[in-house]
C-alpha cells in the first residue's frame, strides 16, 4: 500500500512531542528551590529517564504482571532522591506531584501547530509507553489535539513489543499499512516497520541536550524523513 | 465530595450524544434504494436496536470471550437482513459498510456546542459500549472534540458491569467521585452511581421515536438534571 492510503498518524510522545528533560528539569527545580536543596536539575532528569527501559523490560520480560508507567516514574523516582539530596525531604503528596512532572512536559515549539494540520486529514493518536491519564493530561494542559489515545495502557504492552503495533492498528480498525508511526527514535520506527505499518522520523537533536549522540539521522528506509511537524504536514499535503 | 470536584465527564453515545435510530433508517434507506427493495426504515433501526443488549449479555455472562461491538453489530445484521427482503441481496463488503453506519451516526443538534464548552472546564470522553475506532471515526465525521475516547474497548467490559465504571475513572487517574456520567438512561446512572460516580441525566424523548415510554424523566437522585448538553454546561459553570 503506499503512503497515500494512510489513514492514522499514530506518535510517540516523549522526545517526538514533548521536551521532557527541560520540562522534568524545571520541575524538580522548583522543588528544589522549595527545599532548600542545590542539585543539578538537567542530571536529575536524565538519571529519572535512565531508569525508563529499565522499569519497562520488568513487563516486557513477564518479570511482573502489567504497571502502568506512572508506577515505573514512581518507582523510579524514590530510587534517585537520595542521590540529589532530596532522600526524606518529600512528603508522599509532593513526591506525587513531582511524579506528575511527567503529565506536565511543554510541546516542541512545532508540535501543536503540526498536529493541528495534520488533525484535518488524518486521525492523529499518540502511541506512547505513558499511560491514559498522563497522556490526557499533558494534552489538555499543552492544547495538543488528539483525536483519541492509544498508547500502552490501551494495548497491555509496551513499545517496542510487536503486538504494540498491530494491536494498535487493528483497534483504530485499520491495517497495518493504513497507520503511520511517527517517532524521532529510529529503534521505534524499526519495530513498527516490521510489523508492517508506515514510519516517519522526525530528528529531534536537542531531546538528550547538546551532547546528544543518538538518532540524529534517519538509520532506516522510512517512508518520510521531516524536519519538524510543520515538514510532515507539508509531505503528507495536510 | 461536592459536584465542583468534577474532573471529568464520560458520556453515554448511543441515544445520550447521537440519534442512533434515524442514523440506522437513513443509511439503510440507501442501501434499500439501491437494491430495488422496500421496506420500513425505521423498524430496521429498532430490529438491528433490539440485538443490541442480548449480544452484549452474551460477553457480559462470559459465554463469549471479549468481543468487540462492530462484530457484534455485525452478527446481528446479518440475522435481520432475512426479515426485512435484504437476504442474499449484499456483498460481504457492502454488508461491512451498512455495519460501519454506527460509525456515520449525527449528533443531537445541541451536543457538538455543548461538549465544545464542557472541554474548556473537564476533560470529556465517551464511556460508550462502542469500540474505539466506532467512536472515532464518529467523532472525526461529526466534529465531536473529545479529549480521549474510554469505552468498553479500553475497559474490557461492556456496561453496566460495575468494573467498567470504576476502570473508567482508574484510567483517568481519578477517584470515582471526581468522574461525572452522563446518560439519557437512567439504568446507566443507576450503575455509576453504585460505584461512586457523579450523575448527570439528560433526557432523549426522540430517542425511540415518537412513542417512547422509557427514560423520559429522571427516576434517581442524580447530581444533575439537564434539558440538554447547553444546559448541562450552564449547570456546570462552563
Amino acid at each position: 500500500m503506499p503512503v497515500s492510503d494512510v489513514k492514522a498518524l499514530i506518535f510517540d510522545v516523549f522526545g517526538t512531542c514533548v521536551d521532557w528533560r527541560s520540562g522534568i528539569a524545571r520541575e524538580v527545580a522548583a522543588v528544589a528551590r522549595t527545599k532548600g536543596v542545590d542539585l543539578d536539575t538537567l542530571a536529575f532528569a536524565d538519571g529519572w529517564r535512565a531508569r525508563y527501559q529499565p522499569q519497562m523490560e520488568t513487563v516486557r520480560s513477564g518479570k511482573r504482571p502489567w504497571t502502568i508507567l506512572d508506577v515505573l516514574h514512581r518507582e523510579s523516582l524514590e530510587a534517585i532522591l537520595p542521590q540529589f539530596g532530596l532522600a526524606g525531604k518529600l512528603s508522599p503528596a509532593e513526591t506525587d506531584d513531582l511524579n506528575r512532572a511527567w503529565h506536565r512536559l511543554d510541546p516542541w515549539p512545532d508540535a501543536v501547530a503540526g498536529l493541528s494540520r495534520l488533525k484535518r486529514k488524518f486521525i492523529i493518536a499518540p502511541h506512547s509507553n505513558g499511560n491514559l491519564a498522563l497522556l490526557v493530561n499533558m494534552a489538555k494542559r499543552a492544547g495538543i489535539p488528539w483525536d483519541c489515545i492509544i498508547g500502552a495502557e490501551v494495548v497491555r504492552n509496551y513499545k517496542p513489543v510487536p503486538a504494540s503495533y498491530t494491536e494498535a492498528a487493528r483497534i483504530l480498525g485499520l491495517a497495518a499499512a493504513e497507520v503511520m508511526m511517527c517517532a524521532a527514535h529510529n529503534g521505534d520506527l524499526r519495530a513498527a516497520q516490521a510489523q508492517g505499518l508506515k514510519t516517519a522520523f522526525i530528528p529531534r537533536p536537542a531531546e538528550h541536550g547538546p551532547g546528544q549522540k543518538t538518532d540524529l539521522t534517519p538509520d532506516g528506509t522510512w517512508d518520510i524523513v521531516a524536519r519538524d511537524f510543520g515538514d510532515l504536514a507539508d509531505q503528507l499535503g495536510a
